[in-house]
C-alpha cells in the first residue's frame, strides 16, 4: 500500500505543495512517485539511472543537498527508493502495454526558491496545504505536473494503449539545470513521440494549447573572481582586487553589442564581495545570465561576456572561475502532434477552447529532451493547459485551478492512444 | 561585594576575554565595570548619560543590540546597571580625590567582530579564556585597557592625588563609531589633562611611548543605490538598475586624483547586490573607506566619493542613501604632558625603554577626546604601553602579555600624581 | 538664358556631381535651379524663405558657409540667386497650372563629405566629371535627384496638369538636418499629395517601388564636455577632468538597457580629447548617435543618453553641453499613393518591374516632411527608382544609371497626372 | 666667417628663439652650432654620430622631420652640417686642451610645441624675437642653453684648460625623447665629470643651485587601439570597437592603485577616435604618461597601466599596440661636484646667492647621460642657474633674463677650471 495510493491526483498535488523540494533536492518527490509506479508496474530509473550525474547543473553544495534528504526521511519518503537514488534526484519509468510505438511525457518536479504567502487572501495558506518549507514554494505548477505525471500512469493502468510509455519526471528545471543531465541519457533514444506540458501560462482552466514552442535560449554562469588581499590602506599596491574586476565586468558586460539578427538580453544577479572596507578584495561573486532570441544569439551573448570576464580579470591581475549554472535551448514543436493534441483536446470534458501553435515567452528545458527526440526522428510538442491564477507564475500568491489536472490527464492520454491508433 | 572585587587585572582581562562584546555592544562589560567602579565611589554616568545617543555611529539593528543586551544579562550583567544604560554603552566615572586638576583617562572596551583561533597553540584557548562569543574576539587588547581603566581606580583608592579623576570607558572604537559621540558631550569640557592609551601596538613589553600622535583621518560610509526591479528578459527598460550605478561608482571612487599634497586612500568593501539573475537589480549596498594623511586630504576624499555616488546614481535613474558608519580625525599630542609621562614611565617598574612621540600609523578614534579638550585648553597625549604579542592586532591569534597591566597604571597613575604635583 | 537651359539631365547631373556641395552649403546647386526654374516662370523662395533658419542642424561654422558661398560664386551661381540666398541654401519653387490639387515633389540636393575615387575603374573618374572638391562627393545620388527635380518642371512647362506643383529642393538630408526645418514652415500646409523619391536602394536599374517606408528614428547630438586642466604630475585634484567625465559617460552610453519593445541601437564617435599627457583633460568632445525602431524607441534611448551624460559630468564636476546634430523620425506611406504610383509605374518606359511597399533599411528626413503633409490630411509616398550601380551608398565608388533619370521624372509625372485626374 | 661669429650670446639666444624648433626638428640650430663650433677647432659628431638612432623615442612622423629640414635650409642653415645630419639633429662636440680630465656639459636645444604670446607685454614680441614659427616656443629656456653651450667654447677658446671638453647638445628634451639615445653612444664613456644645467626654475637671476636632484621618473607611451568597423545600426555585432576598449582602458589606468611608498600619477591625454558617428570605430589613439617617486614606482605604474590596456583589448576584442613616447628617469648628483659648483659661483660676478643641493620637482632626461657618467665611475651635477621669469615654465609668456647667459657660462667654466686643476 503505497503512501499516494488512496489520493485523488488533488490530493497529491496538495501534499507536494505543502512540501516543496527545489532543484536538486526533489527527494521526496521521487521517492514517492517512485512507490507509486513501482505498485503500478512500472520499470523505475532512479538518481544516476535517470539523469547524467557527470552532466547536472547548478548543483547546490553538498551538504544542502544531503539535509534536504534527512528532511525527506522525516517526511515520509520511503527508504527503499532513497536509497537507490542516493544523493541524485529523479525518475523515468517506463511500462509497456502493446507492440506499438514508445511515447514519452515529461514534467517537472522541482518548486522554487521562493517564500509562500501565509495570508488567507491565498488559497493553499487558508485550506492548510501551503508550503511548510521556509524559502521553497510549488510557485511554477511543478506540483501539479508530477500529479499529472501519475494521473497518466492512473489512466492507463485498466486497458493500457498499443504501445510502451515512458514517464519523465525532471528534476531541477528552474534555472535550467535538470533538461539536459536528463537529455544526455539513452532513456529518450526510441521515444517516438514525446509530450511536455505546462499548466497556466496565463490560460484560463478550459483553453488548451497545441504546442508552445520558440522559446528563448538561455545560459546562467557563476563567476568568481580570486585576486589577493591587501590593506587599503598599508599596502594598497600588494592587493589584487577581485572587486574592481567584477565591477569593470559588470560595466563591460551590459554594453555588449546589440545584434542585428534579433533579440539578446544580459542581466547580472546575486553580486557579493565580502571583503572588509579596509582590505583590498580578494574574492568576489556573481551570477550572469545571457538570453537570445535563438541558439546562436545566445552563444553569441556567452561568447563575448566570457571575452570581458576574461579582460576584466587580466586587467586587475586576479583569477576567475565560471561554472554553468543552468540552460535552455529553444525548440520547434512538430506540427503533426501538434493537431495530434489539439485534435484530442476537442474530445475532452472541460475543454472550451483549443488554440493551435503559440510562441513560449519564456525560456524552458524541456527544450533538450525535445531536440533528443527530434534528433533521433521523433517529433514532440509542448503542450499548455490553461489553469485559471489568481496571480502570475514565480509569485508569492501564485496557485493553479485543480480541475486543471484531470484536463490534462485526460487531453495527454487521449493524445497518446490518437498516436498509438494513427501507427 | 561585586564580581570584579575579588579579581585580579588579570583575573578581570580574562574574564573580559572570554565574553567580547562588539561595538555597541558592551553591555556586560559596561555594567561589571560601572558595578565596580560604584563600589569604589564613582559617580557613574551610564548609556545615554555617557554618549551623545544622536551622534552614536554605525549602530546594529535594533535586535542585534537587544540580543546582546540579553546575552549580557544571562551572562551575569548586574540588573541595576543594566537598567540604567537602557540600550545604549558607555561609561563615564568621576572621583573627587582633592582641589587639583581634572585628569581624564579614556580606555575603549569593543571587541572585534573576527572568531578567536581556538587551537592548543593560542594560549586563551589552551588556558580556557578565550571567546565564547562565535564571531566576537578581544583581538586588540581593549580588554586588558578596560582592565586598566579599572586598576587605575584601584590604584588612587586608599590615597588618591590632588585632582579629580574622570574615567572614559568608551565604547565602539573599532570602525571609529564611539569617540565622536562621546566627544560630543559635557564631560571632557572640565578636563585639564587627558590620557589615552593603546597595549601592544608592536612594542615589546617594557617600552613605553610618550605618545602616539598624527594618525590618518579615514571616514566609512554605508552606501544603499534603491533601483526599481525588472524582468531582464522581458522589459529589462524598466528597470532601474542598481547594480549598474554601483559598478560605475566602484570604477570611478577608485579613480579619484591624487592630491600633491599627501596620502590619500579608498576602498570599498561589503559589497551587495542580491537580485536574481533574471531580475533587474533594485537594491545593492557598499561600504566605502576613505583615508586622508590628514583631516583635510579625508575631506577632500569623501568629498569627491560623494560627487561620484551621487553622478553614479543619476546615469542610472536610481536613488542612493548614505550613512556614516565611522570616523576618525587627526590629532598631535602636546610635548609638555608626553614630557611627563616619559619622566613618569622611567620609575616604573618594568619600563626598560622609553620612547618620545612616534607617528601612529592606523586610525583611533581617541581623536575626538583629544581635540575636544585641547580646544577647551587642556593638554592631552596618546600613550603606548608595550605588550609582547605572538601575532598581530587584529589577527586570530593576537593575545597581550599581561605584565603589561601594572605597567600601564602605573605609567598613568605616576603621570597624573606628576601633574597633581606639577599644577 | 540659363546655364542649364540647354542641357540635358544627365549633362545637369553631371555638373552637380563635378560640384558637390555638403549640407548647407549647396549654394551654386540652389542658385542655379532657381535660375532655371525662374525661367520656367516659378514663384521661388530661397533660403530663409524656404526652410525655418532657427529649426536648422548641424550647420558648419559661419567661415566655412561663408567660404562655400564665395567657392559657389567663383564657379558660376548667378550673384542674384546668392543674394536672394544670403547665407541660408535650400528651395521651394511653385507654379499653379490648374485648379486641381496641390502636388509636391520633394528631392535632397546635398552631398557627402567624403572624397571621391579618381581612377579609371569609376566613370565620373574616366570621363571626367568626378568631383573637383576634395572630400565632398555626390556619393548618395542627390545629383540625380536634383536634376530630377529639375525634370519634372521641364516635363509639365507645355501641358502641365490640372492643379499646382510644388518642388521642394531640399538642403542637409544626410545627417538628418535639413528636413525638419523644411518642414517647419508652411510651404507644405496646403499640399495634397507629396512624392519624395529616392535612386538606386540596391535596385536595378527598370525597377520601381511604389513606397518605402518605416524607416529608423535616429538622433545625433554633439557632446562637449568642459572641465578645468590641472598639471598631471604636480596638482592633480585641482583638475576637473573632462576625459574621465567623457569615458564613464561612453562606457555607459553603451550600456542602456535593450528595449522589449523594439531595436534600439547606440554609437559614439568623433572623440577627440586634446589635452597634453601632463595635462588634467579640459575639453573633451564626442558625437552619439541614437537609433530606435520607431520614434518612442529613439526617444527611449535619447532620454536614457542624456541621464548618462549628466551623470558622468556631475560625478567628474564637469560642465557639459549637447547640440543636437541631425535627426530624422519613421513614417509610412498612404496605401492610395503607392497604388497610383504602381499604376502609373506600369506605363512607364524602361521600366520592367514594380514592388509595391517594402522597409526602408537606413534613416531618412523626408519623413518630416510626409509627416506634415499626412498631418494636414494630405498623403504621400516614397518612390523608390532602381538605379544600377558599381558600388554601395556613400563609397568612393558609388555611381548611378543615367537611363534611371528619365525613369524617375516620367514616373512621378505619371503619378502626378492621375492623382489630378482622379481628384 | 660663420653666421653666429659675430654675434653675442644674447644675440644668438634671441636669433634661436626667433626660429624655435621642436624635437628631432632642430636642424638649423644644430647646424648653426656646429658650424660656430667647427670654426672653433671641435671635432663635431653629428646626428646619427651624436644619438643612437634606434634609441630615439618620439620621432615625428617623416614628411613633419623633412619639412623641418628644408624649412632649417631655407632659414640659413648651413649646407653642409646639414648634409652630415641628414635627418637626424644633435650633435657632440670635443675639443682637447690638455691632458687633464673629461669634463663634459650637456645643454638641451629643442623647443616646445606651443604657440607664444605676440602682444607688447611681452619682450620678445615686443623687441621683435618672437616664434616665427607658429605652433613653436622656446618656453623652457633651451634658446638660452645652446647659447650657453656656444659661450662655454668661446670661453676656452684663448687660454683652454688642461683637459678635454665635450659639449653634448642634446635634441628632444622636452617629452623625454632625446635624453636616452643620446645616452646610448660610446661619447660619454671617457666623461670624468658632467655638468648639465638650467636656467630659470624659479629662481631669480644671481642665484645658483649647486645641484638640482631626485627628479621624478616618468613614461608616456602612445597606445593605438585597433578594431574592426561595421554599421553602427544595421550589424553593430560584428564591430570591434576600439573606442569601448579605450574607455574601458581610461577608467581603470586613473583607478590603478595608489603606491605606499610614495608619490605616483597617471594621465591621459591626445585622445582621438575619428570614426562616423555610425561606424563601430575601428581606431582610437591615446598618449598615457606615467610618473613614480622613483624609477621603482614608475614601473610600477607602468607595469599596471600595460596590464590595464591589455585587459581592455581583449575585452573588447581589438588589437593594440603600444610605442614609447619618451622617458626619464630618476639620479642623483655627486656631492663632490656640488661643492665644486658652488665654490666656483661664489667666485662669480652677478651671483649673489649659492645654495646648495635641492630637489628637482619635474623630470629630466639628462638623468640618462647623468647616469652613464656615474656608472661609468664619473661623477655629475644638474646646475641651476636663476633667470628671473615674468612668467612661468612652458607658458606663453615665458622669457629668461639674459644676465644670466654670462653668469651660467662664468659658473661654468670656472667649476671646469677647478675640476681641472683638483684632478
Amino acid at each position: 500500500m503505497t503512501q499516494f495510493a488512496d489520493l485523488t491526483l488533488r490530493e497529491i498535488r496538495r501534499d507536494l505543495h505543502r512540501h516543496p523540494e527545489a532543484g536538486w533536492k526533489e527527494f521526496r518527490t521521487t521517492a514517492l512517485v517512485a512507490e507509486e509506479l513501482d505498485a503500478l508496474g512500472f520499470d523505475l530509473s532512479l538518481g544516476s539511472d535517470a539523469v547524467n550525474v557527470a552532466e547536472r547543473l547548478g548543483v547546490p553544495a553538498d551538504d544542502e543537498v544531503a539535509g534536504a534528504r534527512e528532511r525527506a526521511r522525516r517526511e515520509g519518503a520511503p527508504e527503499e527508493y532513497l536509497e537507490y537514488m542516493d544523493d541524485v534526484t529523479g525518475l523515468v519509468a517506463q511500462k509497456r502495454y502493446g507492440d506499438g510505438p514508445t511515447v514519452g511525457v515529461r514534467v517537472d518536479i522541482d518548486a522554487l526558491e521562493r517564500s509562500e504567502a501565509m495570508d488567507d487572501d491565498h488559497r493553499p495558506a487558508r485550506e492548510g496545504f501551503a508550503s511548510t518549507h521556509p524559502g521553497e514554494m510549488h510557485a511554477c505548477g511543478h506540483d501539479g505536473h508530477t500529479a499529472i505525471g501519475v494521473g497518466i500512469a492512473r489512466a492507463f493502468d485498466e486497458e493500457g494503449f498499443d504501445g510502451t510509455l515512458k514517464l519523465f519526471f525532471q528534476p531541477a528545471e528552474e534555472g535550467g539545470r535538470g533538461g539536459k543531465p536528463m537529455s544526455e541519457t539513452d532513456h529518450l533514444d526510441d521515444v517516438d513521440v514525446l509530450f511536455a506540458l505546462h499548466l497556466g501560462l496565463d490560460e484560463e482552466t478550459g483553453t488548451v494549447v497545441g504546442g508552445y514552442d520558440r522559446p528563448l535560449s538561455n545560459a546562467k554562469i557563476d563567476v568568481t573572481f580570486e585576486g589577493e588581499p591587501a590593506h587599503a590602506g598599508g599596502a594598497p599596491q600588494e592587493g589584487r582586487n577581485a572587486l574592481q574586476a567584477m565591477s569593470t565586468a559588470i560595466q563591460n558586460l551590459y554594453a555588449i553589442p546589440r545584434h542585428a539578427d534579433g533579440m539578446t538580453r544580459i542581466n547580472v544577479g546575486r553580486v557579493t564581495a565580502d571583503n572588509a572596507q579596509n582590505v583590498i578584495c580578494e574574492e568576489a561573486r556573481m551570477r550572469v545570465e545571457v538570453r537570445g532570441g535563438d541558439a546562436d544569439l545566445n552563444d553569441y551573448m556567452m561568447g563575448k561576456a566570457e571575452r570581458v570576464l576574461d579582460g576584466a580579470a587580466g586587467m586587475h591581475d586576479v583569477d576567475y572561475e565560471t561554472s554553468l549554472y543552468g540552460m535552455t535551448t529553444t525548440f520547434e514543436n512538430d506540427q503533426s502532434v501538434v493537431d495530434t493534441v489539439m485534435a484530442a483536446a476537442e474530445t475532452v470534458d472541460g475543454v472550451d477552447q483549443v488554440c493551435g501553435r503559440s510562441p513560449f515567452g519564456g525560456s524552458e528545458d524541456a527544450s533538450f529532451l525535445i531536440r533528443k527526440v527530434q534528433e533521433n526522428g521523433g517529433v514532440a510538442t509542448y503542450v499548455g493547459v490553461g489553469a485559471s491564477n489568481p496571480a502570475g507564475h514565480h509569485t508569492a500568491y501564485f496557485d493553479v485551478e485543480e480541475e486543471s489536472l484531470d484536463i490534462a490527464v485526460d487531453v495527454v492520454t487521449e493524445s497518446i492512444r490518437r498516436v498509438a491508433a494513427e501507427s
